[in-house]
């Protein structure tokens, strides 16, 4: 037989979700529209997660800048607490005070519409929008100001937002050095522990046409079932493990 | 208050599924980035479905071209078998002898990596390559031919392949129009219906680097709970029904 196949690269650790390379992909693919987008990507694993190729094309690839240590079981604290003020504490680190920019909170399995990005000018304070799932979004009305939040849930929070339903000015997150997401924060007051020490509710800017538009959806996507690699292990053929899924 | 709303438009029937718009958004930006493309959308609906804005940008946007008549129970039939044949129709029926392109079915909750449409050339008859899930690819070998498959699911079938895991040379296409998908294959067989019409098994050609990458994931989207929107409705408090999500 013929030896087509290309020199094999070492092994390497697989990822820990069967479908992050596929999410990391297809957010990739959508941000590879957005002109002047620095994406930095915080790894939810103590070591930088060898992901080669998942990200298109390599040239538009952050290496991962913040590596948070490993976490406590998940009952204990808030998921991606740490990663995210990780993240907070590198922008402060790395650019300058006044430098111009808008800081957005994405995950990897959330579905983004372009028309978030085209979403501007953005007034260097921080805007509420439509967001999170079919029954939660933003309401706005009257003098272009936030009059309320449409919730079911805990709607006595501050900040009655999903993470994906607002984005924070650069110069006011670098302006409020102390503003941080509260490991300790109560399920559902994550977002408000950050948004408290950033502003007051009222100072809120709609965006998305008066929060009218959904624009970010959260999607969750199946973990895979795989039945059928385990038996293919058992008889030892499983799938060439060389092969990055 | 200051009427800040811009004009709602008419009340429309919702969409078939509570994350379809999120998908067709996602599935919308990957093909953006994709020159060439005709996107033939064939929906699972007696009518078309109005989800305006779904597609970005409008002007990319193809009208549905094949509404198929409403199907039986699913557990009578295989599913989007009549919704793929009314595309193949439409192909035959509009496109030259001769004419050139790529076949491709594509579902909207699958991950598509840009990749796949580098694949060139495409020799114009009928490609085989990595695709499905973790356990599931096709494997070459000698003489860029297709010497196998790797599945533990009916390794039996004469194409055990994944629909995301082939595309078809359109002249190929036109030239055995009798070819179609078997509404009465067997579960697994539907493939194997449509690509022992065009070629046997010694004539796919492999694709991918030789069957080596995976650049298809086969996904699925969590059905999302809408408990809190039900209560919402109950409390006489439900979702603006004129925002589209």
């Amino acid at each position: 037989m013929t030896p087509l196949s290309p020199p094999q690269p070492p092994l390497l650790p697989p990822p820990p979700r069967p479908v992050q390379k596929a999410e990391l992909v297809r957010l990739s693919q959508t941000l590879l529209h957005v002109r002047a987008l620095h994406w930095v990507v915080v790894e939810d694993a103590a070591a930088p997660t060898a992901l080669r190729g998942a990200l298109h094309p390599p040239e538009r690839r952050d290496p991962p800048r913040a590596s948070p240590p490993p976490r406590g079981p998940p009952w204990l604290r808030p998921r991606g607490v740490e990663q995210r003020n990780r993240a907070l504490q590198w922008l402060r680190e790395t650019r300058a005070p006044g430098e111009s920019g808008v800081v957005y909170f994405a995950d990897d399995d959330n579905t983004y519409s372009l028309r978030l990005f085209e979403e501007h000018p953005w007034r260097g304070r921080l805007a509420g929008g439509a967001g999170g799932g079919p029954a939660f979004r933003a309401a706005a009305g009257g003098g272009g100001r936030v009059v309320g939040f449409h919730t079911a849930w805990k709607p006595e929070r501050p900040f009655p937002l999903d993470m994906a339903g607002f984005a924070v000015g650069l110069p006011l997150l670098l302006a409020r050095p102390a503003a941080r997401f509260d490991p300790q924060a109560e399920r559902g007051y994550l977002e408000s522990s950050l948004l408290g020490g950033l502003v007051s509710p009222a100072e809120l800017e709609p965006k998305a046409d008066n929060c009218t538009q959904v624009l970010v959806w959260h999607t969750r996507t199946e973990k895979p079932k795989l039945r059928q690699e385990e038996q293919l292990q058992r008889e030892g053929r499983g799938s060439d493990p060389h092969i990055e899924v």
